[in-house]
């Protein structure tokens, strides 16, 4: 028997129908590649959505069919993220980082029909326009003004005069629910890159999720400003969570930079933010550097890498900004776990709280995990015990595209994690970077922490060297601060008492800088390339 | 085509699972009918359900079928919360404060096929059992030292018994998100009463949109105490929204007086609470008449029916918790809207802000709505035009249980009320019991409101009187405070400058009590057979 409700499709048009409806009057704030602050309410983004969505019909995309963007974070980009997947076509963010035969690779592999741009990247299209062979149309994400008045690239579209040719009568189709809306590729280390391929269904319930008192905590009280690119995951859901939210949206733009994030902070009462550790790095030194304070700013959540304990503790103790502390993967949409305290909790020390706020964090509802070993047994959550982290739920990928894995019951993230008796988890390492010394594990990701936390270092890698007897041993890979002396003993040193005697680091090599991926993460496999045999030769 | 994400149901057993791995710790604190606080874990819920599962199979309850109760907020009705939908019956909680043949007729629409009741309804079950010809088993949620010696009921089943001999070996099946998961039938004052039947994906949305910061706002931090009985629409969904988030959860039992509530929100560092108005009448009188305070309590919800103003300063303004607004229906499971400010609003005055949160608030994302004149068309959102208020969205049911309207666009809610620019709602009346003066329309519930207002007033109701010329004028019902002085005239006058000359009422009638249905709602009809006509009698 079932139930007697109405049946409506989770879609992501509901989500701008909402904010349309219910919070028509906020805004969203963007500064724009072509210079200046650009504002526009909620209600002039929909307006702005179905006329968007009118001239990509026009152009002939189809239901299905892929929409590729080379974009920062500002308001046409969202307006290209509600057309394209309320119109039931799929938005796909290229990340410009990557080098351009990877773009070219995953723009051809995913068949972008419609490739549209920021003004920073029109020397890269033209230069990549050639080998894009199945993409129909080019759409320069610009006013008539800043068209180029020569380029390579053929029959070059201009994005206001789409719009400007269409009215807004438009209205969202009624999708299934599990109809595809975006695509996002992974940025491995190796192999080629993969889709991963979000549907309406996964991207709402995650949407619900990542708005939750325990996840991003996004209210129509907030302004939040992604600083997570909408290319990285879809700026970690936020575009869509604000709308459910009716949150003010504040997008950056390309200046990533301490000083105009914080400028756009203080000028914008931005209350919310979110990225990746290397730019929170740059934005406290900016901070410090010049005795400032954040006046609206509450909390910020930190992902895509572990954040390292000084970093929480100079926003919480010094800035008095909440750290939320987040793991997610592209494969997760990408929430996974949020590091918030539990009422259970609260009368814990200061010091075990802090222990606690340094994990990654705890599942939000709609996420289950557990750690296995190599056997693929289930680990028990003693905090201890470290595995492979296996995950499911409803905005985990079941495959990739060209390759789905429909009877997938738990993914493997690749990650080694403990899990603690209060569910939260910390990973200590990937599976493909842990340390195996005699038979046991040796987690880098520690080792990394309590170098970055050493005065002198700016950054410090861990990798697994070759060793004639343990087979691997920790090497430090660090770079030292401007200016700052350090030698390898003074290091080592620092580690005493921080770590059991048979983690300590075997070497120390000094370097001028650590090679970063295109999502700023520390290339380990270019550093086991090249001083994975240290140890040997110095031996 | 299709998003490639894991596919999982939206189901009720998803919540207890993830409130046992990873919330196992958090406690689900109960005053026991039978006397004394009874304390649980997550972990011990989610075991005895499985328990109870394996129990109600044994007796013969199939898949669909619906298991009635009869009992107050406690962990045996939220351990039958958890078995019977999780395993794909149908949790039918039945109201006991309705008349005994209301409630036959019920169960018996229902075809409830066992009823568990607690300890408090033993007199009244063993008086409706003959009647109940479709129950096949009675339960007696207590164990064995308080069932009773003798009794009318044939093989009365005792709870606990039920249990203990079940091993919790069950794995709860993988439903269609669709299928009915509990039923609840609407107290209408007039007709028949109606079974709302919500499915497991509504129950999910539902709870996702509960726990959001701007509805419930809970999160593990929370200990929450629902007043609102789990008899009475699911106690708003809290039961699920708690497991949803891992809050602690206070189950208050029978015991609603001021003094039990108050001693039971001290002792267990109750943050939230959720109650329909008269019963935080009963609290405010006692913590103010023993100049009491709250010493962890941070909001409550109120809702059912419109909070007065001056309830909403007394919490406010006198106790320093934060009051939530909100407004539902049973058909609404019951969440629609709720009065919590937006950040556009942070810089009104404070007394455009205490208006705005007199009203009944702003919808939560999943439930649109609209106000329509008695022709359908759509009326603008201008805080005056008052007209019937529709709602649509993911958990607003779609006719009732025999009555099925699967194509219903949106549900008319018997509401009149206006909308401002900011999407706030604000109820007026409803549509039976708008007076309809001189063809305008005059709301009774403002009318109320400042009646409830004046310091002599316990209690006051406004009705439609006939009247010759106008058709109908208001009159007041008013039951003074004890003690209280209060003329007609010096109540009339009190209304000068708060409403327009021709809404103010054309008299007053003194009574000892106004009646009172079910739920605690002034039953209006039986008001107007009384008084209708005491205008052309007083004439």
């Amino acid at each position: 028997m079932n139930g007697l409700m109405m049946h409506e499709p989770l879609l992501i048009s509901a989500l701008l129908r909402h904010a349309e409806r219910h919070h028509g009057e906020q805004q969203v704030v963007s500064r724009l590649v072509e210079g200046g602050i650009h504002r526009q309410s909620y209600r002039e983004l929909a307006t702005r959505a179905r006329q968007l969505a009118r001239a990509m019909a026009a152009l002939g995309v189809q239901p299905g069919q892929r929409v590729g963007t080379l974009a920062w974070n500002g308001h046409r980009h969202l307006e290209l993220y509600y057309a394209v997947s309320g119109m039931g076509s799929v938005l796909h963010t290229l990340n410009p980082r990557l080098h351009g035969d990877q773009i070219v690779w995953i723009a051809e592999h995913a068949e972008d029909q419609v490739l549209c741009f920021d003004l920073t990247f029109l020397p890269l299209v033209e230069a990549l326009a050639p080998r894009l062979t199945g993409v129909r149309h080019f759409v320069l994400m610009a006013d008539r003004a800043h068209m180029p008045a020569q380029t390579a690239i053929p029959n070059l579209l201009c994005y206001e005069e789409l719009l400007a040719a269409q009215s807004d009568a438009y209205d969202w189709p009624r999708l299934d629910e599990n109809a595809a809306c975006s695509l996002c590729y992974t940025s491995g280390t190796t192999g080629n890159p993969k889709g991963v391929l979000y549907s309406h269904r996964s991207t709402l319930l995650h949407a619900f999720a990542a708005a939750l008192p325990d996840a991003f905590n996004l209210s129509a009280r907030d302004a939040v400003l992604p600083v997570v690119p909408m290319f990285h995951v879809n700026a970690w859901g936020i575009p869509y969570a604000a709308c459910l939210a009716g949150a003010k949206l504040v997008l950056p733009g390309p200046g990533l930079d301490g000083k105009s994030l914080h400028e756009l902070f203080e000028a914008e009462g931005v209350t919310l933010s979110a990225g990746v550790p290397t730019v929170w790095q740059g934005l406290l030194a900016h901070v410090q550097g010049n005795d400032l304070r954040f006046t609206t700013m509450q909390r910020t959540v930190i992902g895509g890498a572990a954040a390292p304990p000084a970093m929480i503790r100079a926003f919480e103790d010094g800035l008095g900004v909440q750290v939320i502390h987040a793991w997610g993967m592209t494969e997760l949409s990408p929430l996974g776990t949020v590091g918030v305290l539990k009422g259970t909790q609260r009368d814990w020390s200061a010091e075990a709280r802090r222990a606690v706020l340094a994990k990654q964090g705890r599942s939000v509802f709609g996420i289950d995990m557990k750690i296995v070993d190599p056997d693929g047994s289930e680990l028990p959550w003693d905090g201890q015990a470290a595995g492979e982290l296996m995950v499911r739920g409803h905005w985990v990928a079941a495959g990739y595209l060209g390759a789905p894995q429909p009877e997938l019951d738990w993914f493997g993230t690749g990650d080694v994690a403990t899990i603690d008796a209060q569910g939260f988890m910390n990973i200590t390492d990937r599976v493909k970077d842990v340390i195996k010394s005699g038979g046991e594990w040796i987690g880098s990701i520690d080792l990394e922490h309590i170098a970055m936390a050493h005065p002198a270092v700016a950054m410090a890698a861990c990798i697994a060297a070759r060793h004639p007897k343990w087979d691997e041993r920790p090497l430090l890979i660090v770079v030292r601060k401007p200016g700052a002396e350090l030698t390898r003993d003074e290091l080592l040193a620092f580690y005493e008492g921080k770590v059991a005697k048979w983690w300590l680091p075997d070497d120390v090599v000094f370097v001028d800088a650590i090679p970063l991926g295109a999502t700023g993460k520390v290339l380990k496999n270019v550093l086991r390339e090249r001083y994975a045999d240290h140890l040997l030769r110095s031996a």
